[in-house]
């Protein structure tokens, strides 16, 4: 094969272990000589449609297991996978296709309407009618030539500047993350995956599926999350591993059906977004089953640290120590190594850049290193934990929002003369958004009037969970808003 | 860290898991941490004795700790490393380290005479002076830049030509080959490896050795083979990994407490050098135990195929299936796909070349293919089948010998007129080495006049086992020996 990229990942699965499942989906099982079969058919197709090696090719959808065919087909050409995160308001969905350029959106019946209101060139539906049209289709491999520098996915993170950014990863970058999660990890070749988190998300999709899919174990995919169905998955198909944020197991725990449930089969549970609490480690330890806690970030493909489950009570709310092939700095502002500073990352799983901003990508990697924008701390055993972000982000439910993408949407309402978005405590999802909001003279709108104005334009995480009106907000000299002072009068959860 | 090389996987090692048990020799033990401490502290020592990137550092010795402290210490310094075989006769030895210019020998107490007597520039004997030595130097890593495409190891391989070639390693095949080993084998961080085949061999080395470090397991390094020390062993320590040649387990299957012996802990047993005959397998396979057996030579760090233990019988004598990461084409003498012919290797894991020795290297490296010489055919379901060897070699206990080189030592014998070396079966080794001989005319003789003559020239397992004398051994138009003519007619056990 001269592909080496993750595009050739199934017809490397396909040659060693063909009679494998490798996805379960509802009443779907595919073999991974059948998901060889269909992604090499897709990409017949995609190259019908005019697809080459370097275009982007956009997909739009829950889980299903044409997420993963495109993702493969996509690599088997050499083009670039786009995943889009289906929470986005449509405003934000047109930027991330705009921007990206892809020549192809390729999304489930869900979003039939929105494709078609796209004016992207070229819109395939996932379905029986692609199905049937891709049995005509030849299932001879296409010997396109991919190294692992060249750009596997670009993946849409929104940013301090308001717009979502494209983090450019490589098929080096996301073996490598692969590589990383199965020496620090415990995958084998007998896992069945459960994977309700979407994979539009780079943990779900780099910490989870693909090294499953490197190791040949057995990927099962549901479309959305529900804590008692998860509880008749483990049971049914004897789920090994299961990848979420802190608040889906605190629901599955939650659940009727948790105290009888046969979890005997799970042997380790996956976990990023933010620490997850002791009484849950606690409350899943009862039943052997311990954490694995991941700390990273789309532009590191995603893994930096790893928390391994012999250490989730002994160093509580740590982020872990870093990946075997992964480095860290911890530095202060002149960008000496420090006690206490700004972490950054350096190694084969970090970013190429962002996709078309020469800019922020010279401002976010120096000399190899990718500057987290995180304030951390290391202690005596090397064991990092987060201790601020020194970029303004909200952490909810695994979703990262920025509050000025937030702030500039609350501006374009003519009632609001001043406003700043603040992370307020929650506990189901970690933190919410609150907006303090300085009404325009003599304007007038309730709380409810502005929140309603931001449906639409900014996906349903993003618009803020309260709304606190104020005389007016503390700034510096400089005109920048004091976001400590404002956290610190409006941040109570009150 | 700007080590990206296996040099600095102590340190690695050492960041995630310092207190884990890294090697257990005898009665010394060395935690990961402590294991990174003698290892820099010994990079220390070497660059006081003018070691500087690039620079060969040659080892001579049996398993020991130091064979790992050298590799590794070699390795953060950004120097070379090479191993040398201890079975290999003083002349050769000669020749290794004087092909690899190596500027420092690092040997074992037992190779003290034959050190002293090397024209290397500088010697160093492990051992308590050594050690002492080292407590006073500085722990302090030395920030040393390494990527993957530089040189890690050469690996003296014999060859066609009569005299051993350096195969060229970089960082980047060693780690290759440990990932192809962590994807498509079943390493585990609580693994307890027992390695006492000997780490100068590539296998021991590179399919064992480093994918167990790689996950932070622990190493059982015996300086010697004993079954019934083995059986010991593998009870004591709990051993979960054992590496060996066949004839190896045929002896561990054979000792008097096999059939006693707790193997409980026992998970896979990595087995190279020769197909493990199927009664072998049935014998372990009953104490639950299965055989994961690897087909590979040195020039590909050396992992190309892979049996797994579950098709041990189904594909009896097979090398099984390419590794995840590694490609293979088998060709016709014209360089097409074919259904039998060479067996050619692409990947990540294939050398750089033969050190100084551009001509082979081009011969061996066409179009990133490595040529392995091997005849090879492939089953319906992939799986690969060595049916002939194209080079002319024997393979005994899992040594390759080299007729070549045999035959020109017996010409130096002033009564051998003509003569050739061919393989012959044997129970214990697979195959021994023959040599058939035509006497110089009025010349006298006797086998054993002739087999001591080779002894001290040759090493002890490349000997001819036995000797037949006859008339005149046939040979083609062009003077070519005709092996298959002299097989069918000298290759009989009796």
């Amino acid at each position: 094969m001269r592909n080496h990229g993750i595009g050739s990942w199934t017809a490397r699965r396909a040659r060693r272990t063909p009679d494998r499942p490798a996805v379960v989906y509802g009443h779907v099982q595919l073999t991974y000589g059948q998901l060889h079969d269909r992604t090499t058919r897709l990409a017949h197709h995609l190259r019908g449609l005019g697809v080459r090696p370097g275009d982007r090719v956009a997909y739009l959808g829950p889980n299903h297991p044409s997420f993963l065919e495109t993702l493969f087909a996509a690599g088997h050409l050499g083009a670039v996978f786009v995943p889009l995160n289906t929470r986005l308001a449509e405003p934000e969905l047109r930027h991330c296709l705009a921007d990206s350029g892809a020549s192809v959106l390729v999304h489930t019946a869900a979003f039939e309407a929105f494709a078609g209101s796209c004016d992207v060139p070229r819109r395939v539906a996932a379905g029986a009618a692609l199905d049937e049209r891709l049995a005509a289709l030849p299932a001879t491999p296409l010997d396109v030539p991919v190294t692992h520098a060249d750009i596997a996915i670009i993946m849409y993170t929104s940013g301090t500047t308001g717009r979502a950014k494209g983090a450019v990863l490589t098929h080096g970058n996301l073996i490598w993350n692969s590589v990383n999660t199965l020496v620090d990890g415990e995958f084998s070749a007998g896992d069945v995956t459960l994977l309700s988190a979407p994979l539009f998300h780079t943990a779900a999709l780099n910490m989870t599926c693909l090294p499953t899919v490197l190791k040949g174990g057995t990927l099962v995919l549901e479309d959305s999350f529900s804590p008692t169905r998860t509880l008749d998955l483990i049971e049914r198909l004897r789920v090994t591993v299961m990848f979420g944020v802190p608040a889906m197991f605190q629901q599955v725990a939650a659940a009727a059906g948790f105290a009888d449930a046969d979890l005997s089969s799970v042997r380790m549970l996956l976990c990023g977004g933010a620490p997850v609490p002791e009484a849950l480690i606690r409350t899943y330890q009862e039943r052997g089953i311990g954490f694995l806690q991941g700390y990273g970030m789309t532009e590191a493909s995603p893994g930096v640290c790893l928390l391994d489950a012999d250490h989730a009570l002994g160093k509580p709310g740590s982020a872990g120590l870093p990946h075997f092939f992964t480095d860290i700095r911890i530095v202060d502002p002149a960008g000496d190594d420090a006690a206490r500073g700004e972490l950054l990352v350096e190694g084969p799983n970090v970013m190429r850049g962002y996709w078309n901003l020469p800019e922020e990508t010279a401002t976010a990697l120096q000399d190899g290193w990718f500057r987290t924008g995180d304030i951390a701390a290391a202690d005596e055993d090397g064991y990092v934990t987060i201790v601020d972000r020194a970029k303004d982000m909200i952490i909810s439910g695994g979703e990262n929002i920025y509050p000025a993408e937030v702030e500039k949407a609350l501006h374009e309402h003519p009632a609001v003369d001043d406003c700043a978005v603040i992370g307020i405590p929650d506990e189901k999802w970690g933190e919410v958004p609150r907006a303090v909001v300085v009404l325009a003279p003599g304007a007038e709108a309730t709380a409810e009037d502005i929140l309603v104005f931001l449906d639409g334009r900014l996906a349903r995480y993003k618009i803020p969970k309260s709304l606190v009106f104020t005389d007016a907000l503390p700034r510096s000299g400089a005109g920048k808003l004091l976001k400590p002072h404002i956290r610190r009068t409006y941040g109570t959860t009150s």
